[in-house]
């Protein structure tokens, strides 16, 4: 009876990480779709607001560190659930640094704004979506432990790659027949490069959850 | 007596972790060395060698997360050791992206390498020095719960932040004046940038090290 207490709630102290995750991954997903409607849109305005919301990510990143802390210390769990709780604590810090590329597109989407738009945007938004599309497919993978979904956005990194380097050729071609225009091509670029940035760390995590579900490594082998 | 040589044998299994992640450490600092003498002396064999290291770096990250969720589950440590080593399996991805910065870095290099030299590179060795010795400190300050020398990583921060502004900057002008260098300066520029996320992931680490010390959460208030 008291192990039976123990384990409800110690399924209750793992439910709240996997919700806090899930939480901060909705953020993080807000900020990636915000960062972009501020370039495309052209609105500053989002573009600070977006800068600000980073706090929010920072404070989960650290409450949800706290949890895990918490919960090894109080509970310390064997197996399945070890490698769940520190798989969370990889996967925070993956989550964080999303954040921070969104931010760091808003500030480039702040500086764009201050001069003409070089042209209208139509694969940034498509690999802003496929990019958000892998962070929360990765993360249902991971509260779910579903491997095949994680192999599918360890795939799906490859469309963001694509549209990544399709981006750079095109910026490439804008900037040697118009060199007024290679500031803003360089802030573009750089754009591009945090979404690839956005997408690699799904990847990551993806890659730690087939990990966690087949309690062998396969990172740096299905590369 | 039994308690005794538990502790013992826990003290040679956190030494263990220490010294594999200095091992990870050292490895990574060669090669940023190494990725930086392939760009400076052109040398095309060392930068494949560098890219072929990487898998070096990637089986370090594999072993050290198994050695801490190994002594996670049988020695279920608390406090001080518990932060210690969930601290290790955040800081071995650190160093793991390091590695696949360096990685990075040598592709462009072999690139470039194809090339014209399109100027003799003054800035980067230095970017990459400094970025190599905050990596190096970081470590220390980990290993040695050293505060003062993790906060020093974190003001070093500004001066590598600086040179790649500097760097970007420069770059922007050979650009403008002459179209034909602008994909040699992209590159050049993706390398500096490559450096600069080297420096933050030392950051990172330095971050988590006062983490660790203070017991409190002082990530993103230093900033």
């Amino acid at each position: 009876m008291e192990r039976e207490h123990f384990s409800r709630q110690f399924d209750a102290e793992l439910n709240d990480i996997r919700e806090k995750l899930l939480e901060m991954g909705g953020k993080v997903e807000l900020m990636i779709a915000n960062a972009l409607l501020a370039l495309v849109e052209r609105n500053t305005e989002l573009a600070v607001q977006t800068i600000a919301f980073d706090h929010e990510i920072n404070r989960l990143e650290m409450e949800i560190d706290e949890k895990c802390l918490e919960v090894l210390a109080r509970r310390q769990p064997a197996a399945r659930d070890l490698r769940f709780i520190t798989l969370a604590l990889k996967i925070v810090t993956d989550l964080e640094r999303i954040g921070d590329q969104c931010a760091n597109i808003a500030k480039r989407v702040k500086e764009l704004n201050l001069e003409p738009a070089l042209k209208p945007y139509i694969d940034l938004p498509r690999m802003a979506q496929a990019a958000s599309t892998m962070v929360k497919e990765a993360l249902d993978a991971f509260v779910r432990g579903d491997e095949n979904l994680a192999i599918k956005v360890c795939q799906d990194d490859q469309v963001v790659d694509d549209l990544n380097e399709q981006i750079q050729r095109e910026l490439l071609t804008f900037m040697m027949s118009d060199p007024s225009a290679i500031t803003r091509a360089m802030r573009i670029n750089y754009i591009s490069k945090c979404l690839e940035r956005i997408a690699d760390h799904a990847t990551n995590v993806a890659e730690m959850v087939i990990f966690m579900v087949k309690g062998k490594d396969i990172r740096h082998t299905i590369a």
